[in-house]
């Protein structure tokens, strides 16, 4: 049950070392992020308009850093869900170039209505997300 | 008539031609545009926020990258006012090293309100612009 | 004989006013033209490397923002050569949301070696770039 | 021996949501660390280019995101060295609003050649660090 997506690298990524800037790794699991929510057939721009809205935010993220990206690499981001409360979110996500492994993040989300209040996960999100 | 704002270049802004990527320079420029409004006495926050309330939005960048700028550069950003009509406000800006001019853009601003739409710049806000 | 490149708005890309933050533009067009150049068959990270190699800089940027782009948005990027010269080479891009043009600019690009000195783009690729 | 640098947040600091994007918070670490080392008296970019050169790559980051960064903030971000051996840096990086903590992260860092293999942290370099 792991969701894929698939980026390339560009200019925009990288730093003089030549590589992928260390931050930008968060950006690249972000979008995977976005797709996997969307892949599960959530709406996260409807889910925030509703009333009883409510956003998703990361409040922790353990990464290590195994290999460096460069330049025009066809990475993979894979996401799978390690926990899922409802008080709060984990995933573990890889980012793989090929086989070989770059990254691995577990990123801790909960979910913040929009006057940025703690709030639970509705049983069904939490239902899709499992 | 000119204002100065001064910065560092750091990691996250080069690439991997070991330069500064070249989007990054219209950070460095909204950066001093910020603080150019801040030191006319305009909140652009409270500016958002009243009613007739209206944010500045890009709609025109001409910009000339002359020479580039490197990992731990200290740069300078001059701005200085071209025109400024109740429509628009165009900006002078260039970035240097020391006495180096680097890149120089020519920006045009207009005032939206907070639905989009265009709206006139306040008397008020024109007489500190100019 | 427009290239296309298609692309997806995340977080990362979007400010607080809810839309597209004006300098990330330079980086959908800078993706596209990689793409542009990758789909003429030309390598730019072995063009870089040979002898006689050289990188494409930015020289100029003209940029109209006409519509912002909003998160989630499917946009694509529309590239053609205008003039290609030993000297330097222009390309028009486009931004478009479905049939709607958001931003366009004229980006004027030469060829610098890897001192920074600028050389001559080689008649077999302004042939390509054609 | 805490080393303190300030920052301001700029538009393109921040998201959708109205608040510094995740990312982001790793680019401001960054600049401290490049900071904290030069306040050190080390060179980083001539550290890279004499014969034994070394850069610093981040390995590891474990980073809370507490209370949201907001535009216009003025931030402080605090670093401390919480071990260092021949292998590896390990430093405590907060970023405060005020008295207010808004986030925290523990980063480990290796020294790499400028081909990428480990390699130690010079005896007197460590020194400095402690």
């Amino acid at each position: 049950m792991t969701h894929r997506f698939d980026l390339r690298v560009y200019y925009e990524d990288t730093d003089l070392a030549g590589i992928v800037y260390y931050a930008n790794y968060l950006k690249f699991i972000e979008r995977a992020r976005t797709e996997f929510v969307r892949s599960l057939g959530i709406d996260q721009v409807a889910l925030r308009e509703k009333s009883n809205g409510f956003v998703f935010a990361v409040r922790r993220v353990e990464a290590d850093y195994i290999a460096p990206a460069k330049f025009d690499d066809e990475l993979s981001v894979l996401t799978a869900t390690e926990v899922v409360t409802g008080a709060r979110l984990t995933l573990r996500q890889g980012i793989k170039r090929g086989d070989q492994e770059l990254f691995v993040a577990v990123v801790t989300l909960v979910a913040l209505t929009d006057t940025g209040q703690p709030t639970r996960l509705p049983a069904d999100i939490r239902l899709l997300l499992q």
